[in-house]
């Protein structure tokens, strides 16, 4: 197959370097070996490559900036990314070429990520930060976190993980998905229809859905008034799952006891954005399931995958639905 | 027995009441049962009881201020705190009586607390939220913890159930104690003389060790000095056991990651003080093993548990020995 693999222009901790793709060629085995395969940083790069392209692999971001693009060939596109959301609408997709994420890479990164945002918010440390920052000392008596009730809405990869690390320490865990099917470390599963009922008993409220039409402002302000005095939110999802502007007011207001968001609406966060002095809240810039020391071998590893099963007449196992949106 | 409970004057989170006493003795069995038992706030309430009581319960701070008393029948000290290091020399205790403490009480909490902070050091929280300070986005890529070294001073019941917790994440926790008996979670254990050995292989140091004359400064300058400069520091246990002018000059220098303390030298840290404002440092207000739905119940049955051992002539459980330190 003729891949084309482009690399950010100016990132190297997110570059798939030719010793990087042929290290994982070569564990992948025959879905590996024949390849013809091009590496690219600029667009005159990617000019030059993509008309012959069978199979095409990059980040989000990269190839944003890119598509549409002529490419007749083209039958795969491997983004290094869970969250397509900003590559919709996907008319940029050529007919008959299917498109891949990398969602699996990002779950042990994430599950620890949201396992120590609930374990501070059950510690109190974003008040305690808030605290700090005015050089008050004043004691905030945590709890343990075993039997507090936890909310996750979406168990993929990134929420499956939260859930079940979560459970592991005693807390009583509810998931909210689409479809409600059971999951090992909840206690209930319930439809996003349902989510106006488990808000009222959440201790703790996980965001960790894909972006899509169905999920954007899912926690708009009437949600968030729902939860408990004493509940704390933390976001790994994207920005616009909820109203950020309500968030600050709740917070503000003390209606929440804190949050740890790791997305915002828009990113960066703008300097002199009242995020960035709302008390009680913890802000992470994007990075809560990115583990440089993992992340593009274990993406390549996904995308070698895809290639195996595809070659064995099998359904790609990251396939992701533009029409769903994950 | 008779027994004076002195609880403090103001602080109902932490006061026995009568109804409490009366479940845990309840719960207790015959040891709870056949009791005369008072309760005082105030130091007229503990001059009536001493002399005549056989069994006192209180907290460090509250039995400070009131030892030594004159108490010829006094056989059963009981603190409810883990670290009596501030009733030391223990001189103020009878000859004849035994010292209790209530260690084990903060296990749960604590072991949260540790991995939250371990946590929260691998995904460079301090560094984030110093960045949030200064309205600043940046990215900083954390790693997860699996593989991490994880060394832990201090084994008891807060250092162990860090360790505990670690390793189920996949961490390789190497043990510092006074005497180095094996411990589950540790693949090893070193004797507090070969510290400065498993320093320079540490990517988090947690210490959760009691202070004593032998582990006061036990982190001094030199030894911040042999820690890679990745590493980040949780501190659990007292604050004098570190140089914290040494710890604030290697954060200031970027010598060090971040670090996460819970206890300091002096408490409260008096307004101005530059803890307050050290880059990559997350202040906790000597909070961290402290969970108040258990913290009495927990605490009131491991001083029955001790009574039930007396009773039968066995060892304490939690005795503390004045010339050890805990």
């Amino acid at each position: 197959m003729r891949i084309h693999v482009q690399n950010p222009p100016d990132d190297p901790a997110f570059t798939i370097t030719p010793a990087l793709w042929a290290a994982a060629a070569a564990a992948a085995g025959p879905a590996g070996a024949g390849h013809a395969v091009s590496f690219g940083t600029t667009p005159a790069d990617f000019a030059a490559a993509i008309a012959e392209a069978e199979a095409l692999v990059g980040d989000k971001d990269v190839l944003r900036a890119l598509l549409p693009a002529p490419a007749p060939r083209l039958r795969v596109v491997f983004v290094a990314n869970a969250g397509l959301d900003n590559l919709a609408p996907f008319d940029w997709l050529p007919p008959g070429a299917i498109l891949l994420n990398n969602r699996g890479t990002h779950s042990v990164k994430a599950g620890e990520f949201g396992l120590m945002a609930v374990l501070m918010l059950a510690s109190a440390i974003p008040a305690m930060v808030t605290d700090q920052r005015a050089g008050l000392w004043r004691k905030r008596w945590g709890r343990s976190v075993a039997g507090q009730r936890l909310t996750v809405v979406g168990l993929g990869a990134l929420g499956g993980a939260v859930a079940t690390q979560a459970a592991r320490l005693g807390m009583v865990v509810t998931g909210v998905r689409a479809r409600p099917a059971p999951h090992p470390a909840c206690v209930a599963v319930v439809a996003a229809a349902a989510l106006d009922a488990v808000l009222p008993a959440s201790d703790v409220l996980v965001l960790a859905c894909p972006l899509t039409a169905a999920t954007r402002g899912l926690l708009d302000r009437r949600r968030i008034g729902l939860l408990p005095r004493h509940a704390g939110l933390v976001n790994i999802g994207r920005g616009p799952l909820l109203d950020q502007d309500a968030l600050c007011d709740a917070l503000d207001a003390g209606l929440l006891s804190g949050a740890v968001l790791d997305v915002f609406d828009p990113e960066p966060i703008p300097p002199g954005h009242r995020l960035w002095t709302t008390p009680n809240l913890i802000i992470s810039p994007h990075t809560a399931a990115d583990d440089p020391d993992t992340y593009l071998p274990r993406s390549l590893e996904i995308f070698f995958a895809n290639l195996r099963a595809l070659a064995a007449g099998k359904p790609a196992p990251t396939r992701f639905d533009p029409a769903r949106g994950y």
